[in-house]
């Protein structure tokens, strides 16, 4: 047997995930069937299903992508002991998912649109259902981590629910995403700025 | 040929209506055909297709209904000049929202997930996605006006545009919807609270 090397097994799951990801955003996930994908993608069902193995695998590696990108931008946020605001951590997050999953570098595909379509059919289908959760436990836990430091500096009220705090965060991203998407002319710096007038910075 | 009644026509709109709602919240948009929601409704094809020739009339109907409990709420909150904070403005609508939609009285159907479905479609269907433009431009304006009250009356900075704090504000509202229905245990009495810790109420 050939042996296949780690380069060509990472650039074969990158075409897949390519593949499935131009289809996801065009047509949505209920309408893409495994037989799409391995027709867009040019491959063998075999190789296909090697790498992943139904359309709950593929979808969970595009929200993977999403979501390494939202856990860098807090790494960032909240190095050596930061504390910002809860409104600056919302507007970097909305100006990253502009930046980096409006236009996927990798696939060119809107990342936002599958984020969508997702949401649809997690509603439909318990096994989307229980990874939806878990992708938007751990932003929203991102967003939590935010709101305890803050709390920590004094910022926030000492009675806040920091877990709470981080639901509306994460909500005001979700707004920002769909209002985006279906409302002509919603740009990233309307929303923003939008934001920062309703949420007065205390500097105390 | 028989007097059909006002009554009638109405009883007859709100069976078709609540057939519709029934299969869109469970199957979605997309998955559901005329047929489906003839066979629901129990009526014949030719009755249905006078009262709504389309999908697209049906589930304008149905936004009709969440916009006319929403253009109620506004109503209330802006009676005699008052100026509500976005926030308040935000939690009533919130309330409002898990009292009259998430299980509609006439129905029994949670019109939230129905919003969610068309989300998604609207991405894929130009027709649709000019009524949902247009039913989010409604919305937006309500919160607008919220915002240019509370500016008028010096509560929020002069150089905010309201139309984006508007857009912020309906942020809000759309990211409960979604994490209500997808992210286990998030109650609204609990995003209320993380968004009144958010928002310090000026009082001067």
């Amino acid at each position: 047997m050939p042996r296949v090397s780690e380069q060509y097994r990472a650039d074969r799951r990158a075409e897949i995930l390519g593949a499935a990801a131009r289809l996801f955003a065009a047509n949505g996930f209920h309408a893409t069937s495994m037989a799409d994908i391995i027709g867009e993608a040019g491959l063998s069902a075999g190789a296909v299903y090697r790498y992943f193995p139904s359309k709950e695998d593929l979808v969970a590696a595009v929200a993977e992508t999403a979501l390494s990108a939202a856990d860098e931008v807090f790494a960032e946020l909240l190095a050596d002991n930061a504390a910002p605001s809860p409104a600056h951590a919302v507007s970097v997050l909305i100006e990253a998912i502009t930046a980096r999953l409006m236009n996927e570098p990798e696939t060119g595909v809107d990342f936002t649109r599958i984020g969508v379509q997702v949401w649809a059919e997690a509603l439909r289908s318990p096994a989307l259902a229980t990874r939806a959760d878990a992708v938007y436990l751990r932003l929203r836990g991102h967003c939590a981590e935010v709101a305890r430091r803050r709390q920590q500096a004094g910022l926030l009220p000492d009675d806040a629910d920091p877990d709470h705090v981080g639901a509306a965060m994460l909500g005001l991203v979700q707004g920002f995403v769909l209002q985006h998407l279906l409302i002509n002319g919603t740009t990233p710096a309307a929303y923003i700025a939008g934001l920062n007038a309703l949420f007065p910075t205390p500097t105390s």
